[in-house]
């Protein structure tokens, strides 16, 4: 249990308080930095939704929620006690104009407008914008206010901007905090610190020593509950518009000339202006996208996509998608980076795969294998460089042999690795957005994405099945097999 | 136990037969190979020296020596008994013409003459001539038939230069295997293999990266019973004269085309020639030196030098020396190389630290601290880069924490590492001097060594006490402050 200095008071106003999200993560992620000394003991949590519960009630709930997704030995009785009684909750409909405010309005008030106030919505995107202009009318919104965005944030580009605009009517923009979960796990920020701390790795940081960039994540699990969303989305929307192209630019991006977040966000964006497009016509070329068939995981045979989404179903939606881009600038001429992310896949596994150029000449009987920096960010977040050795083994000649040198991060530190919603919520308070989406980087994302979704509309790529518990269709090995290279698990 | 394929079958003969090398490290280095496959049945050992003693005799006292210094999981009663077959014993001067020269004759001759034969001369170096010499009168050096001679040759240029005349006069020098055990050592030939087969490290291998590089040698042990021997030596000719200008050449050689002996030495060479000088006068800018004194060791008070030599004897002899060279060349410019050796040190550990370059400019709040590659030749053979990451404790800011990215290679490779002298005999076998000294490296080596030996002569810089147990001299931190470097201990 760590103890660090507590963040200024204030009042965390969640809209889907009952919600999945909220139970599984905000809540967990708030009573973690609690026990950690962060949070002051008169802040609010003031959960809200539809259903008629009375705080009790809902103190119940989160208890429970508390018990099922925190470690156990964690869990004091007191801080517990002590965190349940920062809750609140009030039953209202945020999108509705005519709910029960007045309850929200009469909590809110009995503390100061200067006060910080954060509004989290963890509802559905397409309410955002009636949240947001009941919260205006209402006269919630203080100077104090900031409010915080889910993802998806639209399907497209379009829907984007009409989201972001309704919220821009109420919100100035460096009070929008768009969350993206991933910027928050420890490995994709340790990617800032790596790069920027480490002449060892920076120098070597550009097409003169980098053959190719693979970003992969990859899901063991199905669709779950989530089919009805995910057969809307897929994964290009949801994981690769988002998540994927975050760390890519925290991959490619120049040297930001400071920490603050405006210098950080404008080198990301630098990247994302550079993407090389992807026309509609050229998506057999760039991109693979596969679904799931029956397969095995673990040993366990699992059902097919669309038997996940339930019976009578069918679907033509991505649950993997491999793309092929290159980052048209001096410092990326030339290095493909390859983009996946899939569903029932062999492995649990995010990983940043950096494979350096081969040496340009050998004086050793066997040839070896170019090195490769693995940045995983889940599971076991560390760093792997592979190198060649000298073989131990008494040969005549001197012999080389592949070795991994390692650190794993846990491991390490001996310190319990926080979950990636745990820094992002208390980042709101503190009013810093360098781990947050900024407009324009959502707009160049979309803008990038939305010629391969038309492409795809128009069938100019097959939809490929593949087995659950393998590395996805035949075309995602292709796409890099045309350039002579590997994905990393067929280079074991 | 691995299984090699055999050698050339050969002849073994070794002068100082019944010394303490040969007991030690000869005998059991030979077992090794031998039960891994790669000694031929029919090989012979044929060991020499004064003592009349029988054939059964010898094998007797050898049989010992492997249990003393072959680890007990590694002795089958039948592989030992079939290793005791190879050795003879011939009771000989070998400085004496008039010695029994027919038993050995005789001996070698029931083979035919285009066997192998590896005279190993394991006794003073001032009987290297005559025992040569004697050979030749003999007839007993055939086309097949190589040198291997021990450390030290000479005491100085002129010195070596006499020894290298004299054997030169009966053997070519390809013929003429220089031994330095530290070459053996499998971290030591792995500098080769990871500079050359991993383009991440050699890319970084120049003075635009690199600060400085320290290069340490140091024991815990006293003069145990060499004392007459060290005493007349001291740590400069002991230790730096071969071993560390060793290691020194193969960190800073440029990339030989080939594997080739010659194509290597020629690069170490290189570096020979390229140190710059230390002029006598310039001893105590460059060059430190200490003499142990009483200390602890692991919590035992041990004796200082003087103690250890004996009763009523004074000594100027060095036990310590540290220096700061730089090799003038392009690649390593301005480029502190340190090299230090000692006895009763802190710690038992030869390592090269490669300190690379600061951050030219830093986004965050805490320095961070420049990378670090360390080589660790013993114990705990293995690579260390020292990173800086994100610190995971949830702090305000990205704040920074140092972390070590680590590879021990016995462990990862889980195989027994061979001891130095294993490769090295077979290696003489194989007709292989790619891990030898040439006599030009010889010579070169004195060169350098020759004008500090006489700053010291004439007392330009003081011999400094340490107390055992210690990192040595205040000198030799002194040497490093002036520049703002700092001994590795002194970095944690």
């Amino acid at each position: 249990m760590a103890h660090l200095p507590p963040v200024d008071t204030f009042d965390y106003i969640v809209f889907g308080g009952t919600g999945d999200l909220t139970m599984r993560k905000l809540l967990p992620a708030l009573y973690y930095r609690f026990r950690d000394g962060q949070i002051p003991d008169d802040a609010r949590i003031i959960a809200t939704a539809r259903s008629p519960l009375s705080r009790e009630e809902y103190q119940g709930r989160a208890k429970q929620a508390l018990h099922d997704h925190v470690a156990a030995d964690a869990l004091e009785a007191s801080t517990v006690a002590r965190f349940i009684d920062l809750l609140y909750y009030v039953s209202l409909n945020g999108a509705e104009a005519q709910s029960h405010w007045s309850d929200l309005k009469t909590l809110l008030d009995m503390k100061p407008d200067s006060r910080i106030r954060v509004y989290y919505l963890a509802t559905s995107p397409a309410l955002y914008g009636q949240i947001c202009e009941n919260l205006s009318k209402q006269g919630l919104i203080t100077d104090q206010s900031r409010v915080v965005l889910e993802k998806p944030i639209g399907t497209d580009l379009q829907s984007a901007n009409a989201i972001n605009d309704s919220v821009g009517q109420h919100f100035p923009e460096n009070h929008i905090f768009r969350i993206d979960h991933y910027l928050g796990k420890e490995t994709v920020q340790n990617l800032i610190a790596l790069r920027f701390a480490n002449p060892v790795f920076e120098r070597l940081w550009t097409s003169d020593a980098i053959d190719y960039v693979q970003i992969t994540a990859a899901e063991t699990v199905g669709v779950e509950g989530r089919g009805a969303y995910y057969d809307k989305s897929g994964a290009l929307r949801d994981m690769i518009q988002n998540h994927l192209l975050q760390v890519l630019c925290l991959v490619a991006m120049d040297p930001p000339v400071s920490l603050d977040a405006d210098s950080v966000r404008n080198e990301k964006l630098k990247v994302l202006h550079a993407l090389k497009p992807i026309e509609p016509s050229e998506v057999a070329i760039y991109t693979s996208r596969g679904q799931y068939m029956r397969g095995k995981i673990n040993g366990q045979t699992v059902g097919s996509y669309v038997e996940d989404l339930g019976e009578g179903v069918t679907s033509e939606t991505e649950t993997f998608v491999a793309l092929k881009t290159e980052i048209l600038s001096w410092r990326w001429g030339n290095v493909p980076f390859y983009l996946r992310s899939g569903k029932r896949m062999a492995e649990k596994c995010s990983e940043v795969v950096i494979q350096f150029k081969a040496a340009p000449w050998t004086i050793f009987t066997n040839r070896p294998a170019p090195n490769r920096l693995i940045i995983r960010i889940q599971p076991d977040e560390g760093v792997m460089l592979s190198v060649s050795t000298k073989d131990p083994t008494p040969t005549d000649s001197l012999t080389l042999r592949e070795a991994d040198i390692n650190i794993e991060f846990e491991k390490a530190f001996n310190i319990r690795y926080p979950d990636s919603y745990e820094r992002l919520l208390l980042d709101v308070v503190r009013g810093d957005p360098i781990l947050f989406i900024r407009r324009d980087e959502v707009e160049a994302a979309w803008k990038w994405i939305d010629p391969i979704l038309q492409g795809w509309s128009k069938n100019e790529a097959p939809l490929e099945p593949y087995p659950a518990g393998t590395w996805g269709p035949e075309g995602a090995r292709n796409l890099l097999a045309q350039s002579g290279h590997l994905w990393h698990e067929d280079m074991k």
